[in-house]
């Protein structure tokens, strides 16, 4: 089935998608992005995602664009439209097409935002054959920009580090900087030790995960400890658990660092149970 | 004049040159680049962008694309078919438009690279103005990611730190990495002292000019002396002269760094002497 996608106020089919060379996502990466799930044909935390968006485009001085208030009415219209039932929607922000490449920011006035949102049909994500048997990681130096916290395309590095897993064997990287793990590649990371659900606090170095933010109220809920500092990947070798949260894979165990097995090697209660936690709670609220 | 544009194969007019919003230099900054000049006509310093696109290609196993062989042609054609004098073309290669959008990068057997050029008209460019009043710069701390010897398409810093230096009412900003400049936001930085050029030495830190390679050629030819090492904000404050380089500016001298004026801030006699020799020998070996 060819999909429908969103371009800048229209309807199209995908393979007629297309945006102007000069957009300034594709010359200069400077655009934003976010990912919403859905499970049961409605959005998962999407005022989370949508909230996050706002702040990416006031933290680069990009204008909304002007499909802003509309949406939730896009991203339901494209759920229908293409039938998702379990899935994702993708939406992208950039600082739109001028009419020629320059380093300077073009007019808000003459140059509107590009917006483009597209679906991924995913049946069975929340019932995901890797929830059941945990994934690999291996750990890669994190030599990415200093502003991580902002959403932005510029994700070069982390398609290497997944190409760089990916030959080793295994399903994601783990990112380090000065000895401490910041995150996965598109996924908050986290360990658990005698009961405690460890994960780096929020700043300039790590995505601000809407996930990453349920989860950990979730837990705190359900009486579980929430340590937020950071660790080493020794640490994490030696930890009961590991796990990564993300809008697109929730809660996924981590059975596996750098060919050191954690734990068990097996899906630990914990991140199991906050994984059945996310998905219950999230589906309640779901829009 | 609407410009004709080079997109995967086509001659199209600007306003039809469009990519798939599944390219992955749209929607993952997957992809490198190179600037060329045009001074009458001719192609400064091809076979240096053409070596360094290459290397950028291999660096993130990128495939070429199907016309690379044909890309000194495809440039002339553009050069005539625009009826460029002076002025510059824009080279961009990206991994391509696969199907969907994955961090896995797609098989290259099906997933061809894009490839898109356009020129940019600028007449006068040899002989800017600004190259005789020397420009204003201000200092920044570099946050890029680690790998800026890639032409990539990550350009967003770079774009944010010009707009930062046009509020400060200046013309640029130069990059600091604990404590050391490591480049300006698209050019590659130097500092004269006691007859000496001093400018950071290649690295993973800094893109490597292929002006950059030519000026630091020619000044030796010319018996100065050139230093290959780092320098600070404060240490290029109290040097002779100040400036630039890169291929759409060639040589282009730095009057003022931070508020403090460089020398008598004015044109010093390296950077005027290394513009001049620059410009006539790339001018003789233009093709």
């Amino acid at each position: 089935m060819t999909r429908t996608v969103f371009v800048n106020g229209e309807y199209l089919p995908e393979t007629d998608a297309k945006i102007s060379i000069f957009d300034r996502g594709f010359l200069m990466a400077d655009g934003v992005y976010e990912v919403t799930s859905v499970l049961g044909g409605k959005l998962i935390d999407f005022d989370g995602h949508l909230k996050r968006l706002e702040r990416s485009l006031n933290e680069l001085d990009m204008e909304k664009p002007s499909e802003f208030d509309d949406l939730l009415e896009i991203h339901r219209k494209l759920v229908e439209l293409n039938g998702i039932e379990e899935g994702m929607i993708y939406l992208q922000v950039t600082r739109g097409a001028p009419g020629d490449r320059d380093f300077v920011f073009p007019d808000p006035a003459e140059t509107r935002p590009t917006l483009v949102l597209f679906t991924q049909n995913k049946p069975g994500l929340a019932d995901s054959p890797a929830a059941q048997k945990g994934i690999k990681v291996i750990s890669i130096e994190d030599i990415r920009w200093g502003r991580r916290d902002i959403k932005t395309v510029q994700l070069l590095y982390p398609s290497m580090g997944k190409m760089m897993a990916k030959k080793a064997g295994c399903d994601d990287a783990w990112l380090v900087e000065e000895g401490k793990v910041t995150e996965g590649t598109s996924n908050n990371a986290y360990i658990v030790k005698d009961g405690k659900i460890i994960t780096r606090a929020l700043s300039n170095d790590i995505l601000h995960g809407i996930t990453r933010a349920a989860v950990l109220r979730f837990a705190r809920e359900a009486q579980m400890e929430v340590v937020e500092r950071s660790f080493t990947i020794e640490e994490a070798q030696q930890a009961d658990e590991a796990f990564v949260t993300s809008a697109s894979t929730f809660v996924m165990p981590v059975v596996e660092i750098d060919g050191a097995e954690i734990g068990e090697g097996a899906v630990g209660p914990v991140a199991k149970r906050l994984r059945e936690i996310y998905l219950d709670e999230s589906l309640k609220a779901a829009v």
